[in-house]
């Protein structure tokens, strides 16, 4: 049950757009049962498109493409699906897409090069756009089916689903179940000695890891009948999250925002952020959370030092003394913020983003506090870290390493290993000696 | 000069990921004169990406393919790539790639599996990777020069122009040059009429319009002997800038906050912002400038209405009477924001970010204000905003309204035309009719 994406398109060669219809369908066919083999993207070439249909039709049972329907003269997608389908032979008129393209026009004039739109090879058949001008194609190359659907996102999905889903060859109820787990705050190869053995390759369930953005994911994908798949799949993704404490935070669309968070609504606590280097970076994480109004009661964004004195009550002395980019100065400003805040914890980041250093303190170089009601400055928990990357990447980095602090320390598992990135001060020297894995 | 651009991984296949490597190389190489005539994307699955890569080679110059470098057993590129290259033989340990990764580490202890990431196939070069661990691999299939890359996009990013660019074939100074123009303020289809015979395909300088988060960017692509077309296509670009003012902030990686953050420089002034439902969306975008501490000072995240109250000044008896999300409130964040934060310039930002709607107001209503020094709280310049989408939409375009509002400012072109999205009140009833283009 393999299948195949075929997405045509002079812009997305070009990278001029993004090809987000691609991972919808492999997405959209992986819950039906179908895994994805191939992914192929080419340019208006009449050639090469019909070229591409035979080659993903070879050994699978449906191949979906999009783009290449339009109006226009670079729209080939009808011309390449007859010279594989009807090869010598004209396109034939579809008399109810003509129908269908006189109603979507109804009283206005309807453009000369619509009418191409109707145009189909004689061995298939139009499929009705409800949203649209552009009819998709239905067909077979071999044993396999075809389907051709406009490129705009809103056509393609709505096609899909009206079309393509009902027609999909089902193997008995098979299904592919994918999950996914997420950690922050060690690096992949860590991550994947803690799997061990659940990540060897042939078993009837695979787990595959992933970074991005510096958090590591487990894609646990089990085949076969759906409620089997599906507790097969479940199963080891708990397996997962149990080897990945403290660092996992959740499963599919989970943030670290969204777990720290619902921990701090269960417990009826608020949080509020103060801001350098990451300028709102951490405040929006937070509020990209639907609901964060019931735990998170807002922050500061202190760029300017003058303001973190202003603002937060830093001492002028102690950033004269240590500079902004300093343990003291993070950790007055996670007491400052809580005082003037009014939460009952507070998160503050103080940092250099790049991409140059500033004066003596190397880019990367941030200090992020953990306050809570009741402390002293002195008694916030405070992390450094030496962060790699672009100016981006640092910002994102630090912002990631604050909420996952929050949540640690909510777990109370804040001290249990040095987070990625961390760097621990060598005491007498207070040289930078790299104990956290990257 | 064909190319040709390979994926590799399950997460892609499956749609648990977004490909944003193979739109970057796209570009990349088309602008080194470099036609990608397919995108190919496999999972991790040694023989369906070794036979990717012996059919991609066939009649290109170049391979370029991302992913599968990982330590982990998921990680097949390499096997995959000894398939081709050295069918039957084992791969090799490079040792200036275990050197590099000991530095890597430098202190740390190294997981084993990291080492499996310095094998090579005999024939092919290690490709040193400054900000990551995994190294990529050079060589050939035939004719065609192979490189394998990681695939994460800061890493993939960096070792192209270090190594891939400099070694690509070069035909005869032949190039694509590609420029794009972006506006922020009207919608696509105005856009494109502005643009009028601009468009028109066919001519020796094609030009194109998409939108994506509602900055709407003309693509110029001009072919031709490298000089020649670098020429056509500035003329051309510039010509766009001229018949989208005053919407039009800039070329290729400019942003809204950039280019409000140069006027400010420029002049020497300062910012401050208040935002709410953004919650440091706008300050994030700001900071994302670097150098971006030489205009702005600093802002509050004042989500909790008593944080308003209690930060900004804003009077809690208009609260009260206007609702948070309002016109009164907006103009006090404003003026609040620029007495306590000391800048010349303040931008507030308070509004429902949704997904339901607050009490009376909808989701997607949104007020910015921009208020100035010597001005009063009622004189500060509001626009009342009803954007459509999900919460990441409608924060997305508060901020970049907002950044909007202040360039225009600046130019002088304040009261231009309504921006898109922007509602204007029908003076009698209070009742909300729209202007703006959408």
């Amino acid at each position: 049950m393999d299948g195949a994406i075929l997405s045509i398109g002079d812009e997305l060669v070009l990278g001029q757009t993004a090809d987000t219809n691609a991972a919808w369908l492999s997405a959209a066919l992986a819950e039906r049962g179908i895994l994805v083999t191939e992914r192929r993207t080419v340019p208006d070439d009449r050639a090469r498109i019909a070229a591409a249909f035979e080659e993903l039709a070879h050994g699978r049972v449906v191949v979906v493409a999009t783009g290449g329907l339009g109006p226009t003269a670079d729209d080939l997608t009808r011309d390449a699906l007859g010279d594989v389908t009807a090869p010598g032979a004209p396109l034939v008129t579809d008399e109810d897409a003509v129908a269908a393209l006189r109603r979507w026009f109804r009283g206005r004039t309807m453009p000369a090069g619509n009418l191409a739109q109707a145009q189909r090879p004689a061995p298939m058949r139009a499929l009705v756009n409800p949203v649209g001008t552009a009819p998709g194609l239905a067909g077979a190359v071999g044993a396999c089916a075809i389907f051709a659907l406009p490129g705009p996102p809103a056509e393609m999905e709505r096609m899909f689903l009206d079309h393509v889903a009902p027609a999909l060859p089902r193997d008995g109820g098979a299904a592919i179940v994918a999950e996914s787990v997420h950690l922050y705050g060690i690096g992949e190869s860590h991550a994947a000695e803690r799997l061990g053995s659940i990540m060897d390759r042939g078993g009837e369930v695979r787990v595959g890891t992933t970074v991005s953005g510096g958090i590591v994911t487990a894609r646990v994908l089990a085949r076969g009948a759906a409620e089997a798949a599906r507790r097969q799949a479940a199963a080891v993704a708990e397996e997962v999250e149990r080897r990945w404490q403290p660092w996992c935070f959740g499963r599919g669309n989970a943030t670290l925002a969204g777990a720290a968070g619902a921990m701090l609504e269960a417990r009826g606590a608020t949080l509020v952020t103060a801001e350098s280097c990451t300028g709102g970076w951490l405040g929006r994480a937070i509020v990209d959370v639907p609901g964060a109004s019931r735990w998170y009661r807002g922050g500061w964004i202190v760029y300017a030092n003058e303001l973190k004195e202003r603002l937060l009550g830093v001492d002028a002395a102690l950033i004269a003394r240590h500079g902004a980019v300093s343990e003291p100065v993070a950790r007055e400003m996670a007491a400052g913020a809580l005082e003037r805040g009014g939460g009952d914890l507070a998160l503050a980041i103080t940092g250099v983003a790049g991409p140059g250093p500033e004066g003596t303190k190397p880019a990367g170089l941030v200090y992020v506090a953990l306050a809570r009601r009741g402390g002293s400055a002195s008694s916030a928990e405070c992390r450094r870290f030496g962060f790699r990357g672009d100016r981006g990447a640092v910002r994102d980095r630090a912002a990631k390493s604050a909420l996952q602090m929050l949540r640690l320390h909510l777990l109370g598992a804040g001290s249990a290993e040095p987070m990625i990135g961390e760097t621990i001060a060598a005491a007498a020297q207070g040289g930078e000696s790299a104990r956290g894995g990257r």
